[in-house]
Parts: C-alpha cells; structure tokens; sequence
C-alpha cells in the first residue's frame, strides 16, 4: 500500500491542520501569559540527537494524529520563543500571527518564483510590495524598483554586487582588479565586510570610515578618506552607510554622507535593514532625512515590518540597475520569445533562482490592517526602548550606554563595588549566560570599544513596562547568583 | 484603539486558522480531481495593480474574517498550481501538505537561526537532517556535515566559494587572482557560471567539459582540459560535475570524473540539486555511484524530497570546511565567552546572517513516514517519466529526444508537414504559450544544442497515467490551434 495517497489526502491535511490551529493558539495564549520560559535551553549534543531519533519513526507508537501531535509539541517545548514578551534579544521580531497564515498559503500550494509563469501571484505581490516601499523611501515609483531576498545579509551582498558592477564595467567577465575598494561605516553588519571577501574584493580591501560620539559615520573622516583613495587610484565600488547600526541603533546623517558621496561621484548603499521601518511611522521617520538620495537601501520587512523570517528588500533607485547584478540568461527560464515578461522574471535580479514567494505574509497584513498596524508597532517598541533607557538612568546599578535612537539599548550592569574593568566585563557575560539559560528574558551581548555590552531590543509590541522593571530585577538577581558561584 | 492587541489575539488567530485550514483543504480537493487550471494566466501589470490595491484596504468594506477570506481565495485564485497533477513544469514539488504544517510552525513561532541560543531546536533539526543527508551519500557522518541554506543557486554559490578559499588561502582577505578558474559540466545550472561572476573570478575565467551522446560530462576531455590549464599556470577553484543536469536528467559518471579530479588534485563539487534524491531509491541510488568521492554536494530537498521552497543542503565530505566559507567573527553574535558552542552556530557556514528554520518541512514528514515516502515519492515520479517516454516513441507525430535518467523527458512536437527546423523550432514555442495559458497543463521550453525543445518533468506523484495520454492530446490541441493563427 502506498503512503502516497494517505499523505496528500485533503480529509487528513484537514485533520491534521485542525489540532495545528488548536496547538499553535494554545502555545500563544500560554507565552504571551508569560507562562513557561522565554528560550529553552538544552545542551546542543543532547538536543541533535533527540531530533535525530525522531527521524527513525516507530510507527506503530500511535496514530499518525498522536504522532504529529507530539512531533508538533516537542517543536515548541524544545525552541526559542520570540513570542514571549520577555524576549527583548536579537532584531528578529515576535511575528504578526496572520502574517504566518498567508505564508502558510505559500507553503502549502508551494508558491514560488524565478520567471513570472512559475508564480503570477507571487510575482504581482512582490512587485506591489516594492513600490510601496520605495514610496516610503521617498522615490518615484517610476524610476525605482528592486526585489525581495532571502535575508538581509545576501540582501547587501545582492545590493554590493550591483554596485561592483557598476562601478567596474568589465568586472563580471574579467574578474575584480587589484584596485577595487569597499568603503564602510565602521559598525556595518558583518555581512558588508564579507561581502568583499564574498566579491572577490578581499576583505582587506575594507576601508572603516570612523564614527563621531554617537557612533554615527563621520562625513567629514569619509571625505578624506574618498580623498585618498582618489589620490591613490583605488576604485571605490560603495559606500556603506547604516540606519542604523546594529551595536546602539544610530542612525547615520544621511543627508549629510549622500553629500560627500555625491561630490566623490560614488555608490551610497544604505543597510536599513532595521531601520527602514521607521519610515512607517509619522514620529520617528525624520531619523531617516536623506535616504532618498541613496543608490541602494536594503530593508528587512522580517525585523521591524513584524513577518515571519525572511523577507528581505533590495530597493535600487534607479530599477534598471537590476539588470546589472547579473549578466546572464538560462535559456529553459527566461523565454526568448516572450521579452516582453523578462521585466517580471525575479530571476533575472536575485541570487535565487527558485525563490519562495516571500511576501505573502506582508502583503496579508499589510491587505488586512493598513499602514497604521506598522506605524503603531514602530512606536510602541521605540517607545517602550525609551522607558527601558529611563529605568537604567534612574538606577545607580546600571550604566545606560546611549540614549536609544529605536528600540534598541546597550548597557552596563555594575553593582557597587564591581569596579575592576575585567570584573566589570566577565560579570556582563557571565550574568546574561545564567539569565538566558533560565528562560526568564533573552537579550543578548554586544561589544563596542573592545568591552562587552548587554543589548535589549524590545522585538515585541506586546514587551509591557513591568516586563522592563522586572528584568532590571532579573539582571540583579543573576548577577548576584554568578558572583556567589 | 491600538490595533496591536487585536493582531495578536490568540482567539482571533484560532478563528483564522479555522478558515485557513478549510479553504485550503477545499483547494486540495478540487486541484487533485483536475478542477480549474493548472497556470491561472494573467497579465502581470493588471496582476501587479490588483495586488498593489490590496494594500491600500477599505477596513469598512467587511469583518476582519471575511476579509481575510477574500485576500486567500485571491492568492488560490491567481497563482500557479503545483499541487495540479498536470503540472509536470519546472522542478519545484507539489509539496507533501502536512510538510507545510511542520513549516508554518517555524513561521507562526518565528524561529530562526544564527547561532545555537537564537533557535535551539532550528540548529537540532537542522543538525539531524544533515547527518542523515551525509549517511544517504555514503559518507562518514564523523567526518561529513553541511548546513542548509535559501536555494539551489545559493548552495552552490556557498559551496564553490568555500572551494575557491581552499584552492587560494590568501583570497578572502586579498581578491582573487587572475589565475582562478572554474571547470564545469557544459549543462551546468546558470548559477554555477554566476557563481564565477559573483565570487570575483571573472564568467570569462569558466571552462566547460564537452559532453557525451548522452549529455554526460566526457571524462577524456575533462582530464585534458585540466592537463591544459595545469600547464598554463590556472588555479582550478573546482570541478562542477552533475547529478543530474537539468536538460535532460543526465547523472555524470561520478567515479569517472572523481578519478581524474583525484588525479589532478582537484575539489569535485557535484551539484546534486535535483538528482541527489534518486539516493532514497533502492531502485535508482546506483546513478549516484561515486558521489561519495565529492569534496562537496548540493542536494535540494524542495526538489525530489517533496518539501515546501526552499531547503537546500551544502553537504562536504569533511565538515571542517564549513568554516573556510567565510573567515569572520560578529562579536555580538559569535560569543567568545562560550567557544564550544561556535559549533553549532549555523550563521559561521551560510551567506544568510537570520536564517528561517528550513528543516522543519523535511524533518517533520522524514518523522512521521520515515525515508519509505522519499522512496516512493522518487520511484513513482521516476516511473511515471518513462511512461510518458513510452509514449512519446510511440506516437509518430512526437520525438522524444532522450531515454529518461529520472523524472525529466525532453522531447519535440513534430505533426506531419512541419519539416522546416525553423518552423518546428516555433511550433514549440507557440504551442507550448497556447498550452500553458489555457491552464490545461504546464510544461517547460529548454535549449538543446540551440534548438527549442518542450520538457516535462513529473514533480507529482499524483500525477496518473492517463495524465500523460491527456498531455499528448493537449499538446496536439495547442500545436493545431496556433497552427491556424
């Protein structure tokens, strides 16, 4: 008997979907409760091989119901839960729940694109999708265009790709010469610094441009650099600015670095793939003045749009810079005979070539709740970054390390008498291990200035201020459980 | 009133859901009895406007529920088919649906990986699914690992850049030399020859193996090519050999090929994207013969493992080479404090930074019917291709230009009285347009040694015999009708 047929059979999908639906509300209802941890920590060896086990299925342990029953439950007791309000960590969000649904109908009917034929649909969204986001940046949606990739790191390479090209007209046949160089904010993203080793650049080829109190790129520092690379024949493929930077979330002054670049007639790329968000939101989109008069901007709907990982744009301000990633044509993908539709053949500008419809799932909520759901969603984790900031001023044990630009803040713990640097650096390591592994908040660390750093993104809209005066308490209360041990 | 609370409502999800699961069994049903079409075609700029309207919603025009019905039923409405038994396109799967259910997971839940506390059990399934990956080629799994990435293209982008810094250890940090060249199959996927543009050799610097009568890498010439540039002071970065190729489903003589890369001390990479599957089958494992002596593989279970897009492992014979891809540490994500853990964090080996659980489809159906579905799923689509090659060399007005190697048959429309190769070259075109837009069925062009040729490729397992007799009196439909135009 074959299980082909059991496995497509829509009575079981339905049967299957059904305690789905149920399971997933329930895990909601109980996180954002507050019940049961935020990660749960397991040792990595132990946990493979739990998953491992798994993969040799005893099937007469049950009805197929129980097993994915369990299957489903082991998934959830066993991960990170990002839903939590108590997770204020890395900068990936606590997603819309809808969104996930919309996404589902991609998974399922599996969606997904390279040439306009291989998903219509997806292929439509997408392109509705960027121009709303190029509308926000401030472009004529005439001029500009780009796409959506898998995650915002291949999202910057994607972006420095083109500039490469650009830049150096022979470089996709004839390989990068000596003289190419990378010019960066010096807290970009570890994925502009590997884009050069990625490019053929070579990651010595990284020109840091320094940044001024704030952690801001200095426009004055970046024009002397341009300067002398000028001067020494370097060939400049782009200029990376960020809004903002992923260590305190500064946003740079961009209006202020498109001037120099514009006067070294050079490439601005600017990474907001955290900050784009801001945009959507009448109150906080000032911090983005000037990024119109970028090249390229990436920016991740799956950080501050709230969608399900990844959803990821590359938005070029010129559209046909598309053309300029790539220089190449597969014959059994793009029609000769239909030129015409090359212009919505994804392919043709992605790394990608069989891409996931990844807009769906902001496309749904986008569809269903209006600009307004990502404007409050903006406001209220920015905000609530802010009281977060205010408590750590008010405390004498803690050292805020800025005042936060979005919702991001780095900060000190240093109780009276923890007064050594070393002390100070191994207590910030040591107390934020015992915190995350106890499941009762996740945040993460960061260094700046060669010292390590905890780092608070409120991720969720559902964070509450008693969520920041307890974990002060909790951050108390391991540091004094670390230092005891 | 903040839209937020009612967003994330877990009541408000279960409702959607609810809707969700019975829509899309709906669509399940009616697309595997053949009702409505394959393709919906559309015009993709009146396609792009509707989807762009969507997001700019009347919230007055109905509830929240029937709004949300209307925005699925759209998406179910405009899209391409694949769960459609006469779907028999490009190589992408009717996704095995409970496969969706375990994916959705990660998307409701949000769970991702960087590193190892990020998504515990993202880097546990992923972890399994690798080791049983390197298991299934033949390798040691002490010795063999790998990770999942964002697609095919990205995989063997990954895969050629590790190569390319193990040929040339000073290149991550000081670009490529002019030296660097890529050895590759003739039919290699594009990406294989974007790899070169992208990875800063140069498209100029790819050298193709002439094939066999069978479209197979020819050994002979593979051994002189390198024996050439050898003498000319080239640094080969890998071979690119195929399992299958995408034409025609040709697999490569793997030991033959590995002979010669041994010889010459060259990394054989084997894209196996679409063929490494055929390793599930008792019956066709033996076409993978020698991919055991590859430095590394790509193997694409969003291919023949059925699984939802993407999921494509990088798999290398020695595991240490995962951290030659990239030569970089993220303080605020790599913790120095914690060095054992390092292991586990997936962000060290991808391009990807945030990376979706894309295991969770693939463990999750690997779980509950064990590898017997891989089997069967291979086996059946494997041998629904020959019948329809039976087919074709029985019916005098088609050609079919190849013995299937797998579930790919390649083959030309040839009525009585179209004798011109100009006029036959057309016909595929035309008749391939009229066939794929009228919904009926959806089929493939390829280039075959300049020539157009139609291609079918069984991504079904639903797919039924009398299907295929279907496919041929669609194709001598669509072939009459433009005919006459």
């Amino acid at each position: 008997m074959s299980l082909i047929e059991t496995v497509w059979s829509p009575e079981q999908f339905q049967e299957l979907a059904d305690l789905w639906k149920d399971i997933l509300t329930e895990h909601l209802r109980c996180v954002q409760d507050r019940r049961g941890p935020v990660l749960h920590w397991s040792d990595p060896q132990e946990l493979t091989r739990a998953a491992a086990a798994a993969l040799r299925p005893d099937k007469a342990a049950g009805s197929l119901t129980d097993r994915f029953r369990d299957l489903i439950t082991t998934m959830l007791q066993s991960g990170q839960n990002l839903q939590h309000p108590r997770y204020v960590g890395h900068q990936v969000p606590a997603a819309v729940p809808p969104a996930a649904l919309f996404d589902a109908v991609g998974s399922v009917t599996n969606q997904v694109m390279a040439i306009y034929e291989m998903g219509p649909w997806a292929t439509a969204v997408e392109g509705a999708l960027i121009e709303r986001l190029c509308e926000n940046i401030g472009w004529s949606t005439e001029q500009a265009g780009g796409l959506l990739t898998s995650g915002g790191s291949l999202a910057n390479l994607t972006a420095l790709l083109t500039a490469r090209n650009v830049r150096l007209p022979d470089v996709w046949e004839r390989g990068v010469p000596d003289s190419a160089v990378l010019v960066c904010h010096a807290d970009a993203h570890y994925s502009v610094s590997r884009a050069a080793g990625v490019l053929g650049l070579g990651t010595g080829q990284v020109v840091r441009v320094a940044l001024d109190d704030r952690r801001r790129m200095d426009p004055q520092h970046l024009d002397r650099t341009l300067q002398h690379l000028h001067e020494d024949g370097r060939s400049v493929i782009a200029v990376c600015a960020c809004a903002c930077a992923t260590p305190i979330g500064a946003f740079d002054d961009l209006h202020a670095v498109a001037d120099v670049c514009r006067q070294h007639g050079v490439w601005l790329h600017v990474d907001a793939a955290h900050g784009g968000s801001a945009l959507m939101s009448r109150q906080h989109r000032w911090r983005l003045q000037g990024i119109d008069r970028a090249d390229s901007v990436v920016w991740d709907a799956h950080k501050m749009l709230f969608v399900p990982a990844l959803c990821a744009a590359v938005l070029y301000r010129d559209r046909s810079r598309r053309l300029e990633t790539f220089h190449q044509d597969a014959p059994y993908l793009f029609d000769p005979s239909n030129p015409g539709l090359a212009e919505y053949d994804s392919g043709v500008a992605t790394v990608e070539c069989t891409k996931r419809a990844l807009g769906f799932g902001l496309w749904g909520i986008w569809s269903l709740f209006g600009d307004e759901l990502f404007e409050q969603m903006v406001d209220r984790t920015f905000e609530r970054a802010r009281q977060l900031w205010e408590r750590l001023r008010n405390a004498p044990d803690f050292e805020p390390l800025h005042e936060p630009e979005c919702n991001i803040v780095a900060f000190r713990y240093r109780p009276a008498g923890c007064t050594e640097p070393q002390q100070i650096d191994r207590l910030q390591y040591r107390l934020r291990t015992s915190l995350i592994r106890s499941g009762e908040f996740y945040i993460v660390q960061a260094v700046l200035d060669d010292r390590p750093v905890l780092r608070a993104c409120v991720m969720n809209p559902l964070t509450a201020p008693n969520d920041l005066d307890a974990l002060l308490d909790a951050v108390r209360h391991h540091a004094a459980a670390v230092a005891d041990t």
